[in-house]
């Protein structure tokens, strides 16, 4: 067997920030800096990092998947979001770093107050998008302080001899069997993106974009199979893409063909050079100040926008969605194998978290198929539940108990799809409460799962639809309702999503966005119902007169009745629920042995 | 009986283009000038204007609320929005102008290509927005040629012996048992938010600003009781505010105080120049670029921000809710009346739009409260009332027939409070497909009055509510949802709305907005059903978390059950619907004529 992908220990603890910033200061004094930036985000500006790139973990402690600190001589601080607040106060030594509102004020507004005439603040311009920066540059300048670029970063010359080495991961073909889409058509196709804009080439950073422009998959990102390098696109196809040497598998160049030339990082401030006097787009929300910088020096004139490849990666073709849905049902079995597991043997032995997920974990191995988890497995028993960014480990591990729930949120990387999956179980007798508020989730859940909505509808305007059921209750929930999900790629991607914030981006076919909407109750229990769905259509009706989407479920997996309060179910939502778990028995019920299937029969029964 | 207040004359024919555009080049070439540019808003950037100010429909003929035209030498183009296809092309001479589409490309797109190198296009800076100059600015640079601000305006040269005067409406008082609030209050809680930007004035030119800051009414603008006018506000308070002296009546020195120095139009550009050194916060939504460009002549720092008076506006106190409640319970009267009238009498007689225009009218004048319509009322028979912008006149007035729907919307203003209302009536034996259809857009306006919303949810969120039925059988409508209205202010009012544009504004306690979804059949027939609702909350409920908001209806007015088809409705959507009929006859049945009465307690009985 394998080993676990997943481990259960920590990788910072409370003693890093008065351990390390004092190392930090000193590499600053050297540089003559009153101050210096620590953002969350690495030169690729991820979302997960490298274990080599988590600057912030280093000097704080703080393992969160967003923040800032920003360290002065004599005070610092640390920034995070409401998703953070209790496991900051957890990790963060608060006689080291104030702990402040990342959103509300956050960075600049801190800067404002705590920097004064004659200071200069330090920053490392390939960490911070250049929007970022502006912010931080006009509160600083406001209290009369100096703004200023640094070479070489003073946390990285502080933890130079205990920083894990740069991940180095190989880079393969990802065979045309999965991604459906020759290279060169993409190519073809975004170049005409970047023509539209009137720009002559394109610079790009996100290792998503990078993986699926070339039809290449890699390992720097933790559990995402991204390659970290760059590229620069030009408008006719051709391409130029900067990858560590140490990456470039034997079969790389052949694969990538003689329209995209193979470079070292090496060459990428020359390349950027050469691009003077083009006009060259890049996007600030993925590509940090130094681009900006470096293409500003060579002459070129900026174009921001989007990242060109986002919309079209976001919108997966016909092979692509044809992969996934054998990636679920794959997974599906897994987790059949697992529910069933919790709804007999484990409602007598009560496992702990850690035995959840290595539970879990092993089923998946057991495939054959599995790459990587998509995320560490979050398996929250008690009121571990009620944290939507847990992660079980040895310190915060908890047992299930009689009459508690275990949510577990968890995903699989295969070669031909990626999943994300939430299912909530009964361990023991639930409570009536816990019953009627895991109706509510299952009600908005059906809702937004069984929406028609005409072409041109953004995922904000369907938000309401998973929560109009907890409204009623005046319950709500504090996360978004769905995020953008790669075939092979990453677990979280963009542009689209279902979120009460705003978005402009509407919702095409192809796209594949989770369905998970929950309800905490601090300290006690937790609930999250998630399910992946693409979008799908258009797919008319008699007597109707625009043009429709509709979204259809990937993911397979029952839903544990015993939660369910059938009373609070129209006919409509129960018929939904029936038709949906009788598909998931006739997927996975033949691909399991007999007790399972027997078990199955049963939970993906009719109300 | 006083004269109506609507007309059904039209105030342009299809000859305006060709018989008006040849003055206007006229004048242009006196100014040496390539071009000139014709949009829809005039100084105050009102959406309803006075006749005077209208220089689009003087220009082209086209009447609407949103356009744009720019004539040059050799040819000339009319820019409107999709609400407005079928008008234009009505009302346009297409030998003069060609129509283009206002959103898609616009004006911008259309000056790169039909303008050159060294052309002049000139504009008057009182009329456009400092951001859509400038995307105007950078469209006609690409093509080579100049922009240039002109005075005077030469389509006011060549409008100057036809022009209508300049609207003198006298300003009044507006009691404080109606604003609910002292003007110094306002003008003491709108100087912090002016300070909370850190500015030491705000520039307002808004009509509906005026009017509630300074707690006075006028007529200036069409429909609406706003007086055209300026003020400085500062932060602590203070005022002087710019009327034309005809309009000042004997009353308001004394009305405003002396912490309100009133001061004459003339007085404006110097005042501004006063303000040189200071931050002073202007709208650039509501304030042309003149005022922009005086105030950087004047060495004045602009902040950018929103109309200081908008939010506190739009959030009603008690005394405005309970004002407009009465207006409502009034109106409700005349209503009951004209349905009442529309349900026996008009079934045998069949009257026409016109006719249905001035019994509406004459019931609302019977109430010896009405100051003026709140905007010209669409009564549409037939295919007209797929128009839903339509106003009937002469020329198109069309008589309702047997099997048919007339849809009526209408509103007052009353000293106490602004109406809005439409109601969809069968005429005959409606058809079962006006019945379903009607039914569903109940069903959608049911769903989005009785919604419970946490704080801090905006209008876009719970736009797709009212469309979610229409949704399902594959049918939609192209306008907005809600629109925010004043207490005798403007029907139209910001910053809040419902639509599926995103929009970033939470509904707060106090917002009145309509709740009005639609369904349109080219050529056949329009349904909308209309009630206005405020905002009300919090209102909590046992085992709630969160603050909780929903909506009260204001308008009281019965639906027509005719086109009801009961068994697509829910129990709670009916038991919604009877609740609001019960509410509807305890307040308008004891108020009513015996005949009135019956028909009313009949047509608000339980379903």
């Amino acid at each position: 067997m394998p080993a676990m992908h997943q481990t259960f220990t920590e990788s910072t603890d409370r003693s890093f920030g008065s351990r390390h910033v004092p190392l930090i200061r000193q590499a600053m004094a050297a540089q003559g800096l009153d101050g210096f930036l620590v953002p969350h985000e690495d030169e690729h500006q991820n979302e997960y990092l490298p274990a080599a790139n988590d600057r912030l973990a280093w000097a704080t402690g703080f393992t969160g998947s967003a923040g800032a600190a920003v360290i002065l001589k004599d005070k610092a601080a640390v920034f995070v979001d409401g998703r953070y607040t209790l496991q900051v106060r957890d990790q963060v030594d608060q006689a080291t770093f104030e702990i402040r509102d990342l959103v509300d004020g956050g960075v600049p507004a801190y800067l404002e107050i705590a920097t004064g005439p004659g200071q200069v603040v330090g920053y490392d311009p390939r960490l911070h998008s250049p929007d970022a920066l502006d912010r931080i540059r006009a509160a600083i300048t406001k209290a009369g302080a100096a703004l200023k670029a640094v070479t070489p970063n003073p946390l990285d010359e502080a933890w130079a001899g205990a920083r894990p080495p740069q991940p180095q991961a190989p880079v393969v073909p990802q065979p045309l069997d999965y991604s459906g889409e020759d290279s060169a058509e993409k190519r073809s196709r975004v170049g005409a993106v970047i023509a539209g804009v009137n720009a002559e080439a394109a610079v790009l950073t996100a290792p998503s974009s990078i993986a699926w422009l070339f039809n290449v998959r890699g390992g720097d990102v933790i559990r995402s199979p991204l390659p970290i390098g760059q590229a620069i696109l030009n408008r006719d196809g051709t391409a130029r893409l900067f990858l560590d040497p140490a990456k470039v598998t034997p079969e790389l160049p052949a694969w990538l063909g003689n329209q995209v030339r193979l470079e070292t990082p090496d060459d990428l401030a020359e390349a950027l050079a050469e691009l003077k006097g083009k006009r060259v787009l890049v996007d600030p929300a993925q590509s940090s100040a130094w681009y900006f910088d470096a293409l500003a020096a060579a002459g070129a004139e900026v174009v921001r926008g989007e990242d060109p490849c986002a919309l079209p990666r976001a919108t997966k073709n016909a092979r692509e969605i044809a992969g996934t849905t054998n990636a679920h049902v794959r997974d599906g079995v897994a987790l059949a194998r697992f529910l069933h597991w919790l709804a007999t043997e484990a409602q007598t032995t009560f496992p702990d978290e850690i035995e959840v997920v290595t539970k879990l974990e092993g089923l998946r191995q057991a495939t054959g198929a599995l790459k990587d988890l998509s995320f560490d497995t979050i398996a929250g028993a008690l009121g571990n539940a009620a944290l939507p960014h847990y992660r079980p480990t040895e310190r915060l591990n908890k047992r299930t108990e009689p009459g508690s729930l275990l949510l577990v949120d968890s995903g699989a990387q295969y070669l031909d799809g990626t999943t994300d999956v939430t299912r909530t179980v009964a361990m023991g007798e639930p409570s009536q409460e816990m019953r009627e508020r895991f109706t509510l989730v299952l009600q908005g859940h059906l809702a937004l799962a069984s929406v028609r909505f005409p072409v041109g509808t953004t995922g904000s305007a369907l938000d309401v639809l998973a929560r109009l059921p907890l409204w009623s209750r005046d319950l709500d929930y504090d996360h978004g309702t769905g995020h953008g999900v790669g075939v092979y790629l990453g677990v979280h991607e963009g542009p689209h999503r279902i979120a009460k914030m705003p978005n402009f981006v509407a919702l095409r076919p192809g796209m594949i966005v989770s369905n998970e909407p929950g309800f905490y109750k601090e300290g006690e229990y937790g609930i999250r119902i998630e399910n992946l769905q693409y979008v799908a259509g258009p797919d008319p009706v008699p007597g109707g007169e625009r043009p429709m989407l509709r979204f259809e479920a990937l993911t397979l997996a029952p839903i544990d009745r015993r939660l369910i309060v059938a009373e609070m179910l129209s006919p409509a939502e129960r018929g939904q629920l029936d038709a949906y778990h009788a598909r998931v028995l006739a997927e996975i019920g033949p691909r399991v042995e007999a007790d399972v299937r027997a078990w199955l029969t049963i939970a993906c029964a009719p109300l």
